[in-house]
């Protein structure tokens, strides 16, 4: 059976890539890596819109979500950090863990939290040292306004600490124009590459808190990430076959233009919401949707668990539902990384099958036909 | 930009399959080599669904569609070809080089031969040796009378020359029941590998024939490669690459079975033609449509060669046109090999962008829409 993969993670790895990793592995410590180095840390720089250095750790973007808190902190500090899913809780999760005071802004899922909140916040807490928080919460494919919360936190002397893990590539997260003091994510979202590579990035502002930091962290280090820079190398064996694959991501998505490729995620982003409207389906995220993933509620009546198995185990299509509390709620339809609109059309001409076998109804073609409807406009409007 | 291929040859490389030729090359004078292709024989056996020897040719179809006439005529003999497109017209050709004296029953494009015209034929050329035909003619998506062509030839002893090229593997076309005196196919068709290997087959008849053969040929010698099959070897060097591939390509046929590879292109065959119809296009071979390949004619007003050129530099969907006299004048959608429903709707979704653009009205969905539905209920039907 023929497989397809539109989830938020690993996203599907393009053939040119996949070719790269049946080449014979390089030594890292040969002149051949450290020019492939080289040009991979321009090539990040790009992505992140930012002059400083894209560190390069062997881990998920959670290990880079980590090394931000582990690296930046004093044990004790106050942060807030916006808890709007299941990714939000992370960051919560990792402030604890290393004992900071942790203050959450809790929003709504499907929601995002505004400006509002944040200053709410700030006021009851005008001794928080930073904000944390996502660009696009993966879990819902709710978009934060991440421009208006460095603006607020800017105007506070607040640190931002920003995963982008589903955002970097996707849309516009241009780092030192907007001031955001940490940017992450992590291979295999709008990368394109497998997962087991994350990168990070520090303003000079969290570089100076860096300075100060107490707490423990071994693996993690990014000083010494930093200093292994300047040699074109990281401090530990670098993940070497996903930095082979990570050139050829770079070179593709340079190639491209990073304009293009926000464009195109903000296209398939417009043509899966009209899909999923079209089918009378209640969407996530409505005010603050993305160009990232789709959400919409699991219709009455219906298994919500059933139809992401239905579509992969019979179809060979691989979506993704709800997690903790959503679990079995919500569907989640990805459109990020090596995506077109041809990914779209099979995601929903699946979703029409199955939705219709377990018996809602729906007339065939009419997700596709919204998609391709939008589409067609968007692509005359170019 | 992604690529989609829905053409009758090459089509779709499995990643499996891709896989093996990123691995070493195997030398083919070694047990692992031998062992691999002791497994190979048998599985083309299966597929071919005969007892006899199927022989690994290094060329693609049309050095089959030569060996064939050059292994089993003598010269001046007189053999009847039924010309209903391209390949039809190829046998003619091949036929007329080796100084054969060819009758060709000219049929229109888009239709099948009919036994009532073969037996007129015989009847006025009673001295004919054999028949040479297509189980399916490519270039037009007409498939053949294959048993009926077998049993009037059995009447009156014509040996039958059968291009499976289109048809091995994909339909129903079972060699030693039908008694198919020589079958014959190239690798990059339902074997769903790149081209360069050719298959063929020959009744005890037609090796009967051969014996008496006095036409030259030195490359495609039959014989000698039968000979060379009891060692488990080529009379040349054999394309080790492609046979390495096709040890995984008849493991992927025999695990899903031969059945139920037919139904599937039975079933996307059906589902082609009802999003043509829905469309309001007109197809060709409506009363001997196939499984491999559906045809339609462009409609009026609308360029022709725009359709499959747009389709290919704008969204990355190869298809194919017409060729020799029906350049311009018609489309062809394949969907033989590695293909299944959603490489229908990829097909379907582009054509519907490609032709609105055009000027060919339409409301987006609508051809989908019809496939989905068709899918739907044979999918139920199981």
């Amino acid at each position: 059976m023929k497989t397809y993969l539109l989830t938020p993670g690993p996203t599907p790895v393009p053939e040119s890539i996949s070719a790269i990793f049946a080449k014979p592995i390089l030594h890292h410590r040969t002149p051949e890596f450290q020019a492939l180095f080289q040009e991979v840390k321009v090539g990040l720089q790009v992505v992140f819109q930012t002059q400083q250095d894209v560190m390069l750790l062997a881990s998920t973007g959670t290990g880079a979500m980590d090394a931000a808190v582990s690296n930046i902190f004093k044990k004790g500090d106050k942060v807030l950090t916006v808890n709007a899913g299941k990714f939000g809780d992370r960051w919560s999760k990792i402030a604890r863990t290393y004992g900071l005071e942790t203050v959450e802004i809790l929003v709504e899922r499907g929601s995002a939290v505004t400006g509002a909140q944040i200053q709410d916040c700030i006021k009851m807490h005008p001794d928080a040292k930073a904000i944390l928080f996502q660009a696009h919460e993966t879990s819902t494919g709710a978009m934060m306004p991440v421009q208006e919360i460095c603006q607020i936190a800017q105007k506070h002397q607040l640190l931002t600490v920003c995963d982008g893990i589903t955002g970097v590539g996707v849309f516009d997260l241009p780092m030192d124009r907007w001031g955001i003091d940490v940017l992450l994510t992590g291979s295999q979202k709008a990368f394109m590459l497998p997962p087991g590579l994350a990168f990070i990035a520090l303003s000079e502002r969290a570089w100076q808190y860096a300075k100060d930091s107490d707490l423990p962290h071994f693996y993690f280090d990014l000083k010494k990430e930093r200093k292994a820079l300047e040699t074109h190398q990281t401090a530990w064996t670098p993940a070497i076959s996903l930095i082979q694959g990570l050139q050829e991501s770079l070179r593709m998505i340079r190639a491209e233009g990073l304009e293009k490729v926000f464009n195109r995620h903000k296209t398939l982003g417009q043509c899966a919401r009209k899909a999923v409207d079209s089918l009378g389906l209640e969407r996530l995220a409505k005010d603050c949707p993305s160009p990232a993933i789709t959400g919409f509620w699991v219709p009455e009546g219906i298994d919500g668990k059933a139809i992401p198995k239905l579509m992969r185990d019979r179809y060979g299509v691989t979506i993704t539902g709800g997690q903790d509390e959503l679990t079995g709620k919500i569907i989640r339809i990805s459109h990020l990384g090596y995506v077109g609109i041809f990914d779209l059309t099979t995601a929903f001409s699946c979703l029409e099958l199955v939705l219709k076998e377990l018996g809602h109804g729906l007339s065939f073609g009419t997700s596709v036909g919204a998609l391709l409807k939008e589409y067609a406009s968007e692509d005359r409007a170019k």
